[in-house]
């Protein structure tokens, strides 16, 4: 079967057109900025970290590649979207949890996730998805997924789809949230 | 964003070779059937349904649309499997509820289609999928989902992959329990 985060990349793509606009909510170590960069040529992508490390590791990953200059590197919190995103969005990423190979203690956390997913929810575009990828294997990963999907179960039925992709039967195992809104 | 309908066939054609042993648990009005027999040419379809209008229209269905002759159409209910498939089925599929345009009370019941799901899932060989759509809209099928993602939950991970795929913000909207074999 797919692993989650094909499933995820699957969903994220469907609303991307060469000259999209999208954002990468949680730059970490760049892999998304830079995937979603390709796909964009003549679009732009909008990359979030409060860690000045993951903005060093994704310009150096983005260079090393020859990635299109179509990425704002943003030294921010995500859920303060607003402050750089001028318009609608047509698609948005979420990897939560801690940074890879980074420290663990540096989470994303339920008070600015949500808040954020919230945002760039309301933010899409017609056919537009926000995929969120939940890490359940740590306490705070948990928490804000249960908390993700509360709030997913909320979004307008006449607006978006709000679909929990999760393998059930490994609790710990990372599953995805998403949004799209359909018209 | 993708139907419910479109995942699960998806998911249901992965493990699916030309001579593969496949089952349709819930024949209705012949669909997946038609759709399984086209799959394996060399291989074969089991169907089951416990109404006699069921096989007659399957076997019509098949007729008018030249399917192979793969198809063995079965009067009896899919937890009785183990009387009619003699060894593994690499893909397996449950349309749980009632037949469309039929008698809304013969629904399926939890009693005889969780132990189908068990039966089915123990018979499947190595990348095989048992696929289950189900019905929230109606009481059984409610709780009859319910009971489906509980037993999910139990399936040995060293062997299975059991996903649900669920659109949260529409309560009633149909969804999938997908189960693979991994190995």
């Amino acid at each position: 079967m797919k692993t989650i985060l094909t499933v995820a990349k699957d969903l994220l793509v469907q609303g991307i057109r060469e000259d999209s606009i999208v954002a990468d909510f949680t730059m970490g170590n760049g892999n998304d900025t830079l995937f979603l960069s390709s796909l964009v040529p003549k679009g732009h992508v909008y990359a979030f970290d409060i860690q000045p490390q993951a903005l060093e590791n994704t310009q150096k990953r983005l260079k090393e590649h020859g990635a299109p200059e179509n990425v704002s590197l943003i030294l921010d919190s995500h859920h303060n979207l607003e402050r750089y995103i001028p318009g609608g969005i047509d698609a948005g990423m979420f990897n939560l949890g801690y940074l890879p190979h980074g420290d663990p203690s540096l989470t994303t956390r339920r008070e600015t996730s949500l808040p954020a997913v919230q945002k760039a929810v309301e933010r899409l575009n017609p056919r537009g998805v926000v995929v969120v990828v939940v890490y359940p294997g740590h306490e705070e990963g948990r928490l804000e997924g249960e908390a993700l999907q509360e709030m997913a179960k909320g979004f307008d039925p006449e607006v978006y789809d709000a679909t929990v992709f999760r393998i059930v039967n490994i609790p710990h195992c990372p599953y995805v949230v998403a949004v799209e809104r359909r018209r």
